[in-house]
């Protein structure tokens, strides 16, 4: 039986459960896209690095990129410089993010149903809540050397989070320390969600603190239900700036087989009414297993000379 | 005999045949290349990644893209924005490729034998078949937002491919809904094999339909025979536009033991005569085991005031 | 039993000890960096590939690089350009190396114990001993289509090592044979070291010679010491150029359970005077174990107008 044991224990560092590792995972589409002009084919490939260890009391440690998102070098940009991907530590404390994090709120909340094989983006409007900070948004995203600060933390059915910027342009990243700095816009943010069954309500709030003039602000109250098979999503956003204005949107997916149809619809409703805008996906998947699906979906909005946007094609993941 | 049994389960998860996995490759050389003007070390290395999986219904999926091409994400390149590597879906059906794909002809018949470890091109002219589409080759080759497609089948003896591009710029290729397209030139290639023995007979037609002017043709007929440990490879193509020409070449290579030799020698013979030019390369490399060659080669063409180049080094795969 | 051997088979195969392969490693950091004048959060993510192999023969082939330094191909930098990362071939003839090496010297010596999460860096001032060429360093530093060139060989107390760059600057040095070709300037250096008990002294010399002007030496004298957990290293430079100049420094750190402490002086004696330059650093690390450990320290230097830098966070391996 000794030989057998041999085996068993072997097999165990092959699993590697304990040790640091750094584990490959990828993504890939192609398809046809019609951007209300044109039709035309769009492929893309990404490979994503997760970086993991353990302490010896229990602490997770790691760190997560895009080999897009590697960096490089000569241009002092991407994770290998803290402006793409994150760092965290996590234990019973929480969990702390640093790098390219979103804010606290989308934190909790994430965004509403995507659409489509490439997310259907029209002018900036797609199926992403419209968060005031983190994930490079607003006049503070994070910038080489100015890495975002996410903290996460749950306890039984209630959820909180906070993030920050620290209001410090740092250039170059590379050399933290031999940087030459200057002061830059500061971003905060809490947010805390409380589930119940199959219902989750939050709320978040984010500033940003210019170096120059008054401070921005966003409220948000979002919410999520799953009956069965159906996600809802929905939101309502307060921002508080020169021009007040408020956003507000839902999202209902639902899932048959392999089927999954879905879509969203969010509206802007501005102090400055021109800015006021609302606008739609609806898509649909078709699970082919082992990681492909085939999808396609539509958007469009209300603005004057904005035509219909729509793709299908195949999205795969590895 | 239960230990026995979880052992041989485990081994058969960590084989992982059947699931979506990102696989690393690579290679790297190093040596001494002679431009003509001087002698100077030049080495490089490189990793690729090789995604892969299957449907539930067996169509196979993948991609794949060098790490060096993974893309920047500041720059809008590489293959998370489509311009770099490729991406499949394959079945009876044949093999749909996007990306940054070869021509319908290139894909069926490649290019001649390769001489030196770094491949010895001398102002564009190496072992690579002048195709006239496709591989970023042509005023029509494939920027971000402009992948080209190909479609490939076997059936028996027959091979055949189409390839083409789909004439439209479309820019940043980030966002492909929301990107500005423009006109573009659209190439289109078929292509056909028929194998019996050791020999393979192929004809391939290309196009470019520029934006503005005429079109640009090209047919290739390419032919390979293998006689024991011995590579035969010719083609002849002729381009029609506004000066029309024509270019053949042919290569030889063989394998004894450990050694390979072998060599090309090509032409284009151009209806405008200054552009006339017959190039050749010859080479030889030892196989070392393991992934591992010494490669060395010599080219030059007959062009005023050229030199013969020339590479020695060592090859390596991973 | 059958089934017993069939598995300890396949645990050879996943161990693959002798096969050609790419392996994925990494390391990551996240904390707070002050730079004298304003306190920010920094981090970072890198991976690293390692490719190595055997031929029949038994010599050792490979080469590494960084994810952020796999380079871009628009750009015409990084690993597979010859201009970051290194490819090398080893045996009983010793090792050669190819690529962004570091100088003979700096193979056998390294520099003094690094202080800080992030290294601390002041004006290029750190733990860094100034040596003279490789690793980016002085006018003839590798660029891309000029690579550096490191041999090293130990045998039994004695190990020698030599580097060089070729004096030729070949652009672009993706097509090498291909590539324009201009003088640069050319470095020389060797170094040897012996080493009795625990106790290894080592001599350097380095030269550069520029395309016009006169060629700029340096020596070096270096020592290191091992005392139980305690490590001293010591070095003196000088350097002949237009202006003379000296060098000196010397690091200690000790390990007691899972905690280091270290620090470093170093200093600047030229014939100009106002070039003169002490600098120091001191730090701390606790090891939290499985890679992870917490990390801070302090540097300062004598030049007026500088402030001391201070950093302090957690690092991580993987």
């Amino acid at each position: 039986m000794k030989k057998l044991l041999i085996a068993s224990t072997a097999l165990v560092m092959v699993a590697g459960a304990a040790a640091a590792e750094v584990k490959l995972s990828g993504n890939a589409r192609m398809g046809v896209v019609y951007n209300g002009d044109d039709a035309y084919f769009s492929s893309r490939a990404r490979v994503v690095f997760t970086l993991s260890g353990t302490t010896d009391s229990g602490l997770e440690f790691g760190a997560t990129f895009r080999a897009d998102e590697a960096g490089d070098t000569a241009a002092n940009n991407g994770a290998a410089f803290g402006n793409e991907g994150t760092v965290f530590i996590s234990g019973a404390f929480g969990k702390i993010e640093m790098g390219d994090t979103v804010s606290a709120p989308e934190a909790l909340f994430g965004d509403l149903y995507e659409v489509g094989y490439t997310d259907l983006a029209m002018g900036g409007l797609s199926n992403d809540i419209p968060y005031l900070t983190g994930d490079g948004n607003g006049a503070g995203g994070t910038s080489a050397g100015n890495p975002s600060v996410l903290y996460t933390y749950s306890a039984g059915a209630f959820s909180v989070a906070a993030s920050m910027t620290d209001g410090v342009n740092a250039t170059p990243a590379g050399d933290p320390s031999n940087a030459v700095t200057a002061d830059d816009a500061t971003q905060y943010a809490v947010a805390g969600a409380y589930t119940f069954g199959n219902y989750t309500v939050g709320l978040g709030y984010e500033v940003i603190d210019p170096v120059v003039g008054a401070d921005v602000d966003q409220v948000e109250l979002a919410g999520t239900a799953k009956f069965g098979a159906t996600n809802v999503k929905a939101y309502y956003a307060s921002i508080s700036a020169l021009v007040d204005a408020k956003a507000y949107g839902v999202s209902v997916d639902t899932t048959f087989g392999a089927t999954t149809v879905g879509g969203y619809v969010q509206t802007i409703d501005s102090d400055f009414n021109p800015a006021d805008v609302t606008w739609y996906g609806l898509g649909a998947s078709y699970d082919l297993g082992g990681g492909a699906s085939i999808v396609g979906g539509i958007a469009d909005n209300d603005l004057p000379n904005s035509d219909m946007v729509a793709d299908f094609g195949v999205k795969f993941k590895f």
